[in-house]
């Protein structure tokens, strides 16, 4: 298979090409920026430099759309929602990591973006890419929305009390804590690295554009479900989500019943890993993986539940994901070319 | 005066050695420590040796209660339980900064702590330090229950709703994240570099012992309040805590209508300091000083209010604020003695 | 005494800031930008607000070298080489934290800063502020360079022996490493936490601007000196900065023969402190203070010595030292308004 | 090939659990461990759970040596003394990671590691296994001593110069950085992440164990070799070395004369990849790979080389090259099993 990454410089695109270069069914690839055309990929990256040589292409739609199997953009948000009509009609498939093709309802997009929406026929046609409760779909794609860092830590951790309204919709707070690199690799007051050490911050408090998206989620597994509240912060590390879930039980359930639950909902999906009780994964526990490991407390005095959903960033909820993606797009095994193993310490 | 701080070795300990060393009515400073005696302090902190030489002193109540105008324990739990009775009845006021006198009711210590508790006469002497709320009582106390730094931060940030009513007793969710050193200086696996550097935990979720501390002063302000549901985190930094606070509230409030709350509330506080609309703390506010910094958002999608509360965990979670105590106990300026300005960057 | 300082939204003018607002001499603090006048300085550093307003001035020398006692320059290179010059003949004295000012050559500064130079005359008065070695000439100063962060740890380190012409001045060679907040508080894709958190960088090899400041010292020292390797390397940490220094013995020396040179030389300043046979500083022993810290071993097997010396780039390295000077400038105690205990942990 | 592990549980073995888990070749892997025989790998390291179980097995050697095509010695200093030679005489190949078989020497090994040294035979028979040194020796070779981090740093950094005698042998001074998984897994002060976050530390002056290793690979490539100096620090990063390397040359030379030098030596070596003139590695370019990169400064004011020399402690300093020295031990192809990408960010 022939593999394009448009936005390859950014920290979501140095990901996919790392793991594309090992992957068993990509036999080649091809880099696009539109910002640094002409230069060499490795002089940017000298780290990751094994002696080929990648030119950073123009971005040609028209040429590319015909010459790959499979196109990732990496693009910032505003660039895909004009660049993925120009990319359909015809070879290539399409995996996009940003976040313009997610929401299904232009406005929406408008809304939370403060940019202008993709066309609605794309927004039809993009299957959103949670490969975990939407297999089926993907499969069938010919757009793939990759899901965000956020929402796919925060959805794997509630589809199953959802799908089994185990929760009162309306009670849901989702405190969530990121690593840098989410920021991405433009330098900025936030992520100096002597304002960031030793610091914890909260941003964006009821405001990150990923509410939308866990929202719409909700919606198709429930329509019960209501507007959620949503805080972000920002840990010093560069790597890792932790999603703290909190909600009302709708009635008594122990937290062994609820485990029971989780176990049975993905007990064949191979990237996501249940704790026993008692126990809590901490980000570190998928560092540079594919996975999402998840705990759950269930505290009587409150009658709440508090799920602990932990990822990478850049790989679940980035990189490694759109390649599951492109896995299932394609029919191969869905682990094909992905880390078994997270690096320890 | 005269001071004297047993448990000087701890990080407690230590920070009230380089406070109390440059407070402006301390004259003379005696540290004492059980397992230590002997040994000379700057040799084990060879950093804080200045010239002078504090040989650490045995713990001897029955000289100690008579020789000292003010005594802090900076112990682990357990101890003070068992030391406060034999600091009784002599000249010296005593600040245990400890978790052992600060629960009414000896059975919650019994629950929460695992151990044995301190006699009730002790318990019912000892006055919960938290000076914002407090004041009167601390100034005519003979013993202080310095409070836990995780409550500092809830209770600061709740206070003003409790009080007022403004948020549904039974909706409080705290997500609190804290830096590592508040799990003391003794090397275990959690703290150990390797493991806590680039990773983010949660622990004890719903089992922290500071929960009955929190519950107990709610109900003091509020006898409808409710338990609440808390968690808390580990922040790969070594000082800091983010309380950030969920709760609904019980009629229509814009962010403003609650700020003018707070603000109300804390206007002759010294130590608390309220952010405007759209603004919150970060960690590094209140590094290395005795504020507490809060923010507070209201979403009207969920009508839930989220407020934001930093303190520095060794300051105004332990040692400052035991400082502070000591200032209303001898009718001092409440910050003499105390830094001004956080360390920035 | 009235102060004044100009740049005061760097690294360098904050921690001015927060020491000139706490020492017991200065009754006014002026806070100048030429880029962010008009500005108010607790707006752009909201955790520096106590209640005070500070407008930043606009930079007009004439009317300022009249109206201060003393005039802190914390500006970028380039900036106080102009400035200066119209800060002079007033009632001012001036001390200059950059490196316009340090070097007696003009050509040096071309050759390394690639800049313009000051004037020749500015250069002449200008007392190099190394207090431990030049008090007599500060304190009868009008423009005092206050030294660079890297030179101050090294001539620290280096001056006993190479006044008392221990070592081979041809041997030395300096292996510097520093926090990040010596690269100033601009993000730039150095300092961006993603690329720097988990990672050790050397920079500028051969090549830092601070080698011809520490070369023209030790050629005051000894006229035998000759030019030294020196080597610079980032540090994922933000403060702190440790120089290892290596020279060849002249001749036999145990490491206490060496030791008791360092003591005699240092044993009335208030600021250096060196560690016993076997103990060696690291930087947090310096944190947030005034102090450089040195060790000493000595290498049987290669007859050479290895110094140690460590210091807080930020306070040392730069604001406190000029505190330092300012104190010995206006013949104040020379330790008057500098902590005298490091934060730990 | 069926592998084993002894001492699974340290930061080495499980290093080694993951490469040899995915090692094209490996077919079965069985751990080890005399402390924790009898528990569940994967109950010690959840994070590792992949859905297999690896009980850890007692250690008995005679059982061992003819089970197993290859066993790793992933243990403390003083254990493979012991145990190498119970595991010779059979089927195995052993690779020892620790330092109990590197010196040639016993007298060496007792003076610096304060231990009982293997048996004679036994050191006799191990080859140092430094693969772009001493492929020949390796490809037949019964024992590997696999070489210490530091050494592996310094050693492919000094090489090529102290071969072509280009340095003088008297000059070289090393300045060795690590992060702080080179100490181990077992908690400790100095690793405690309250002391050593924002901290930069020496430890060991002119007194490491590695630095006999050093020397006795320096004498073999040339018999004029001399005693080095040689630094240790503990930067506050987990994985990476850097060695930051001095020596004075012999003749005149550009950077380029000797950066062909490199480039000639390496230019088959998969592994060493060599900067361009003014390009200087970091640590994190090689982070979770087998690679060393290494970067060269000539200074002409003082007619001294700087050599740069980055790996990942915990891969090319210890399980990666083991596992290259595994396969060549066994005619595989050098880069078998390893990571031909560094992570980045």
């Amino acid at each position: 298979m022939k593999a394009g990454i448009v936005g390859a410089t950014g920290y979501g695109g140095i990901e996919l090409f790392r793991l594309l270069n090992d992957h068993p069914h990509i036999e080649s690839l091809t880099l696009f920026s539109s910002s640094q055309a002409g230069e060499e990929f490795e002089n940017i990256y000298q780290q990751l430099n094994i002696g080929s040589n990648h030119i950073l292409q123009d971005v040609e739609p028209d040429r590319m759309k015909d010459e790959f199997d499979v196109i990732f953009l990496a693009t910032p948000a505003g660039v895909s929602s004009k660049l993925t009509p120009n990319l359909r009609g015809g070879h290539a498939k399409v995996v996009d990591l940003s976040g313009d093709l997610r929401l299904a309802d232009p406005s929406d997009y408008t809304q939370w973006y403060k940019k202008d929406p993709a066309p609605s026929e794309v927004l039809q046609d993009a299957v959103y890419g949670l490969p975990e409760w939407n297999d089926a779909e993907i499969s069938g794609a010919e757009v793939i929305a990759n899901p965000g860092c956020y929402p796919t830590a925060t959805l794997l951790g509630l589809g199953p009390v959802i799908k089994e309204q185990l929760v009162d919709p309306s009670s849901i707070i989702v405190d969530a804590k990121s690593g840098v690199s989410g920021a991405g690799k433009n330098p900025n007051p936030l992520t100096h690295f002597a304002h960031t050490q030793e610091n914890f911050q909260i941003y964006k408090v009821n405001q990150h554009q990923h509410i939308p998206e866990i929202e719409q989620q909700l919606k198709r597994w429930d329509d019960h479900a209501r507007p959620i509240t949503f805080s972000t912060h920002l840990v010093p590390m560069t790597r890792g989500i932790m999603a703290t879930i909190y909600g009302t039980l709708n009635k008594d359930q122990s937290v062994q019943d609820v485990l029971e639950v989780y176990q049975s909902y993905y007990k064949d999906q191979p990237f996501v890993r249940i704790r026993e009780e008692g126990q809590f994964p901490c980000t570190k526990d998928v560092y540079q993986t594919n996975y999402c490991d998840i705990g759950i407390a269930v505290d009587e005095r409150t009658n709440r539940i508090t799920i602990v959903s932990v990822i990478d960033n850049l790989m679940k909820g980035a990189a490694s994901q759109a390649i599951q993606n492109m896995n299932l797009l394609f029919g191969l095994e869905e682990t094909a070319g992905l880390p078994r193993y997270p690096l320890y310490p």
